[in-house]
């Protein structure tokens, strides 16, 4: 993970939903968590994904990344920590690591997703709220 | 269900990602699963609704009812039989039976579904390829 | 919805994996928030779910319905309002309302699930801890 | 891909519940998809996951990629080609890519989920029926 100052927790609790027959977490259900997490990592850096959309840009994924280390169970509450790890013009990368919302966290899994910039379908610069983040 | 010739059969298998800790099929995969049937429903019938789409209009789900009868479980093959039974000049119902794909079907599930029609986000008049299966 | 003193209401935040190509929250989204919002209904009761799940119980969903009032966006700020309004000895149903979680809350939705108590399999009395709500 | 002849294509069509608000098949979707097609690859191989699972046995997925190369869209009939890459003793990798179902197909995404063999639980040598697959 990048450093602990540009990194954001979001906390969330497995859904039963979100379960599976092996009474886990299934494994599809941690890119909803990254991408809710990734939203609220941009909002905790001043940037409403929402808002992005309306202007016509897209950070779509074309690379997914998951590493299940230990199962999640209905009802857990978890942190998903976030950071921003690459930037360049027209495609960024985040990682996750997904930590039990414990006084000792212990990681379930971690992972990354890699994005391009679209603005009306096409390939474009990332918008410049979001290029000032390259530091963070 | 209304009268056999009208009605179509969608075969699917639940997957994994459909069940939950009970070891059974999440009772929030249903509606997925009539959408789809309803999809196929209109397509048998000659209607193809991501046209209508691309034509602007959209049949919005204003109200769903779900009965389940007795449990699916992971890998079972079921058949979502489908009817519309009822039509208004902008609204229609459709009615769902989820049964075993089996030589001797049992019924799992059943369920309806009331749409409103929209055309660029108003309420408007069912397309007339649609109003022509009034009595379908 | 019953009483207010008895009515819960469960934060969330609509997902983009929760919307569909009409650029709203897909219905299919509200039943598993309407099982999140029951499961912290139980919880602000005293009840933990998982817990009752671990001794054997399940509170199967035997029936649902669901009526959209008006559409939910990606990123919109939302609360399902929670009730518990009919219990009986192997039974009990639950209501729900998503109303936006603005200073003057719209309702978005509103819907109802009806539950049978299952004990290891079999249809059991509603645990003890749960029939003393009877009455909240 | 591995040898063809070794190498199920499973179909699909994109389920509307599996879009979201940017008018696409969601990348969430993609896991539940690869899912089912290794339970049909399985299956093409005489190996009923359901059952290994009743036996005790789970294929825990410990790690998945995807990559995604071009959007899929509501109702586009697709294929995912599936085939098994390695196998150890204890562990199995499975690649996936997901093209049109046309006479000309197009790749729309491809990845791989690596498994571990559970049984009861705990880390096992992969069943006899899927080691007797390591030349497939």
């Amino acid at each position: 993970m990048p450093h602990s100052a540009d990194v954001h927790a979001f906390p969330l609790r497995v859904r039963y939903a979100e379960t599976d027959a092996a009474g886990l977490a299934h494994h599809g259900s941690y890119l909803p968590w990254f991408e809710a997490a990734r939203v609220e990592w941009l909002r905790a850096h001043g940037i409403v994904y929402a808002e992005l959309e309306r202007e016509g840009y897209h950070l779509a994924v074309v690379e997914a990344f998951i590493r299940y280390v230990a199962p999640a169970r209905f009802d857990d509450a978890l942190l998903v920590r976030t950071g921003l790890v690459d930037m360049r013009s027209r495609e960024a990368t985040f990682v996750y690591e997904v930590v039990t919302d414990t006084a000792h966290p212990r990681q379930l899994a971690n992972g990354r997703t890699r994005h391009i910039c679209l603005f009306r379908g096409q390939v474009a610069k990332l918008p410049e709220a979001v290029r000032r983040l390259a530091g963070a």
